[in-house]
């Protein structure tokens, strides 16, 4: 085998004369009247390689055979060449590439493979359904954006583990095969062949693992890890997604945000060229929700909410002082609205109703001052009121939405949305945080952890938390904090009970009494009696991380072979059925209902 | 919070006078007389810290109720204290710890948590049972050995990916929930509740995705990734190990043994700064047979076999002439044998019995020449040119076994074993290629791959492939290489067949037809005819690495949470019984046989 001693992307004028060898997939041939080009293509980039150029040196008989082998190659066909590197004659060179002012002169070749016919164009990949582009996910590597998309994932990867492991951080590997824990949602099972009967869950997170390296004394652990949810894929998830996972003992909040901090920071620095500065902006749960409608607001976008609850409730407009009385009244500033038509405003009111509300009241800051259908129903004073709470000016338009808070908040936020295009290359970082460590399930009545059970409650709040009165419950605020970059939360993470107690007084609040708590994890209630030091942790969604950091539609542009949203893999047609022989051996059956198979 | 300004393992002489805050666990707890001792711990290092130490400062009142706080604390409590560093008082320095010098004088101290009482005394692990350590597995970790290998691990982690990253290897995720393919081991499965009666198999390798990458453009491949295997675990095996695992193309073997023979070599120099010399030995598997009976030999052990079945076939001894007609006699000497007494002999006579040799026959050399019971069967010019072969002085003493080469290779390895102790600080590093493809099922008289079915013959035995006669078969060769460690293979791989009549070819040859193939790794075989280069690659056991360099018994002790030989994890006692309900989610039932209830 010709052995390449470069790559196809490295090849310039100074190389002039070299012999070399390089090996690739043909990605473009050309017979130009006996003399054949080929795009040479490796990961690396593309060399013009040619065949029959006079200059080649060889004698007739052996470049006729060497036409004739060139002539019988069809795109990504694998071969190797050795030949000279020529500079390319002046007025055909190709300032596109890299390599754009050289060719190679090729006096040798090995066809190292074939390829059969494509079942799609590279050039136009864009058009291909995403299914056929899962099934042939070697193809769409060979060229374009998901190369790059994991080659930017594989160094994030690398500056990851240096910055953690530089920082003192212990890479520290967790089960895969462990026990089901109730962490929100379903686990993937595996049957156990040697215990009949029993079954390993695989790990939604390594959350329990962490803390027991915490309590087994090592004070800085991290790893990248992936973790399994059975969940519906309704949305942009995976069964399986990689989770960077890292815990600290002897700390509070500060000290892991400022660890954060720093390391997105350099993350930024080294992998986007862009500088972030610290410490980054901080909201509360319920400023952001008030201000923004959503606890993953967009900073990039301008637009705040702002509260009129208490105007609205003495205004003369009834739609208002009714809601006011039973909900709340906010709106919405819209800048530069001469461009939004009455038609839009009407789509948009569809769309709201959609999300619950029952209308969308608007007006325009004109000429004349603030003027719509409901200006009427205002006094002067109420509207020079609303014109100053808004700083509206000329060009303006105001959305008020009344209802409930939660769908008053869902409302404005698709609004701060609908209008507002961000700059992709711009970046907003912030820490949302007070978050309220219970909330109630609305059909069962039932508390349940709003990050998970292990979080912390504030210090303060342990008082409230051992009333057990549902008030009370209520407004205990939690130790978590979330990373929102863009509007998209990149990761979560909190101080954790470390107190037995504590913990304990938690699992009597979400209805888990001691028999079951013990069940389900008492192995990590027991380490925490034996001497669990106080820690805290965070993970960050590095599928998410690297889709925002490079503005994709999906997770599954940057996971080399991704399932579907049936969480069925196109290209190895997994999950497969399997011999009854081996579902005898794990001691199961299989039991479809008829209507399923 | 009193937040920690140094960490136990870093005071000296030349911190006298500072203030620090250390937190850390009690690991010792003395008395003497009002002034209280205690050796502060965490991953660091031990501080000795001191309460009731009149050089405090402190009022009265403070220094008594300090100590009463002090004495209330116990071994393995949590605490955080404030101080000030002081020399230790002369003669009572510890030169055994780092911190030894200095002691620091506690002003202020805050109990962080309490410990129940401990299950076993830390100063005597090495009693512990190992269940009860795997219980208790973060106790184990707060101390010795474990703690160490953990952090050997990580750091060779570190090591690993920066070198590999170094080298233009890109590290890319593989799935874990994946198409059950056929590796010589059992799959686990995971059943899947989205497509009813369906089954992902957890990846036993990465090796179908890996060579895919290939295809797929990337030319060098490396992750370090989890692997599962259910195996019956007699030996030192874990249902889920860590691999190191990477993959090539457009290369030969040289230039995989180039990379990771630079690879180890870097990880002895900057781990274990020892000086390793490359290229590393290299046997053939027949030559390593031959000289050591095993493909896994220990070459710190000096030992070789010698065959004298040519000699053994004339010569008058019957055992060793008849023996040589159908299988082989080989000899191996052990040097200074006199301390071997003839109790010892017959004691290995028995274990070499139980390995299925008939006997052991075995000659010394003494004052007078080679002597022994069997000396009297051989002529004179036989036994010279025996003591020529072995080239034998005074002292040694040679054994011979007479059978089939498989049992004379298993007993004279193991009596290479018997006899020497390797030392524990030399390492040797070797490969051991050119294996046969295939070998025989005794039972079943099928050809099943030496190594697995994607591993390439040797080029020049194709054409034995193709002529499909037993006899060709058997003769031959893979282009597979194992590297071997001090007796123990840590890794192997092979060059991939890229060409798909080669690999079809193969597949026939152990009974697999074309739509069986089809249907167990199409995808495999699809891949390879769009263009797929010419590819190999290779994978570590990173955890059996680990084991060696540390001179370690067992792989569970580079293990954070290992199970038992049960696949048990005493921690979180999985696996265990589920809910009906996740079962009828999943569209399983367990069914076992009221004989294994």
């Amino acid at each position: 085998m010709l052995k390449r001693t470069v790559t196809c992307g490295e090849l310039r004028a100074k190389d002039k004369d070299r012999e070399v060898v390089l090996s690739g997939w043909v990605a473009s041939w050309r017979d130009h009247g006996g003399v054949i080009f080929i795009d040479l293509r490796d990961i690396s980039g593309l060399t013009q390689i040619v065949f029959g150029r006079e200059k080649s040196g060889l004698d007739k008989g052996k470049e006729e055979e060497l036409i004739k082998q060139a002539q019988k190659l069809r795109n990504e066909f694998v071969i190797a060449v050795k030949g000279v590197v020529s500079a390319r004659p002046e007025g055909t060179e190709n300032k596109k590439i890299d390599t754009g002012d050289i060719e190679v002169i090729v006096t040798e070749m090995e066809l190292l493979n074939k390829c059969r016919e494509l079942p799609f164009d590279f050039k136009k990949m864009d058009e291909v359904g995403e299914e056929t582009r899962l099934k042939y996910r070697y193809l769409e590597m060979r060229v374009g954006k998901l190369k790059d998309n994991l080659v930017f994932k594989h160094k994030l990867f690398q500056v990851t583990r240096n910055y953690f492991s530089g920082k003192g951080f212990y890479e520290i590997e967790t089960p895969f095969l462990t026990r089901a824990t109730p962490e929100g949602a379903r686990d993937y099972l595996v049957p156990s062949r040697v215990n009949p009967g029993k079954f390993y869950a695989l790990p939604q997170s390594p959350q329990l693992f962490k803390q027991m390296l915490m309590v087994g004394g090592f004070m800085r652990y991290f790893q990248i890890v992936k973790c399994f949810r059975d969940e519906d894929l309704r949305q942009d998830r995976q069964p399986e997604f990689t989770q960077l996972d890292l815990e600290m003992s002897f700390i509070d909040e500060a000290d892991i945000k400022a660890v954060l901090e720093e390391y997105v920071c350099s993350v930024f620095d080294k992998l986007m060229g862009v500088k972030v500065s610290r410490p980054f902006p901080s909201l509360s749960y319920d400023q952001a929700m008030l201000r923004y409608g959503t606890d993953k607001p967009d900073l990039r976008i301008p637009a705040e909410i702002t509260d009129i609850s208490d105007l609205a409730l003495s205004c003369g407009f009834k739609v208002f002082s009714d809601a006011a009385g039973k909900g709340v009244v906010r709106g919405l500033k819209i800048s530069d609205a001469d461009r939004i038509s009455l038609s839009v405003i009407n789509e948009v009111t569809k769309e709201v109703q959609q999300l619950g509300a029952k209308g969308l009241a608007w007006i325009r800051h004109k000429e004349e001052g603030l003027t719509s259908q409901i200006t009427k129903f205002f006094k002067p004073e109420e509207l020079e009121e609303l014109s100053r709470r808004f700083k509206t000016i000329k060009g303006d338009l105001l959305f008020f939405v009344a209802d409930s808070a939660d769908t008053v908040s869902k409302c404005l936020s698709f609004l701060r949305t609908r209008f507002y295009e961000p700059r992709k290359d711009k970046y907003a970082l912030l820490w949302v945080e007070d978050y309220p460590l219970f909330e109630k399930d609305a059909e069962t009545g039932r508390w349940s952890p709003m990050h998970h059970p292990f979080t912390s409650p504030a210090p303060g709040d342990i008082e409230a938390l051992r009333s057990g009165k549902d008030e009370d419950i209520a407004r205990v605020k939690s130790r978590a904090y979330d990373m929102v970059l863009n509007g998209s939360e990149i990761g979560g993470g909190s101080i954790r009970n470390h107190s037995l107690e504590v913990q304990d007084l938690v699992f009597r609040i979400l209805g888990i009494d001691e028999k079951e708590s013990r069940e389900k994890f008492g192995f990590l209630l027991k380490a925490l009696s034996y001497g669990a030091p106080p820690h805290g942790g965070f993970a960050f969604g590095m599928d998410r991380l690297v889709a925002q950091l490079l503005n994709l539609e999906s997770i599954r542009e940057v996971i080399p072979f991704p399932k579907t949203q049936k969480a069925y893999s196109p290209i190895t047609d997994a999950p497969s059925a399997v011999d009854r022989k081996q579902l005898d051996e794990l001691f199961i059956k299989v039991d479809v209902p008829e209507d399923l198979t």
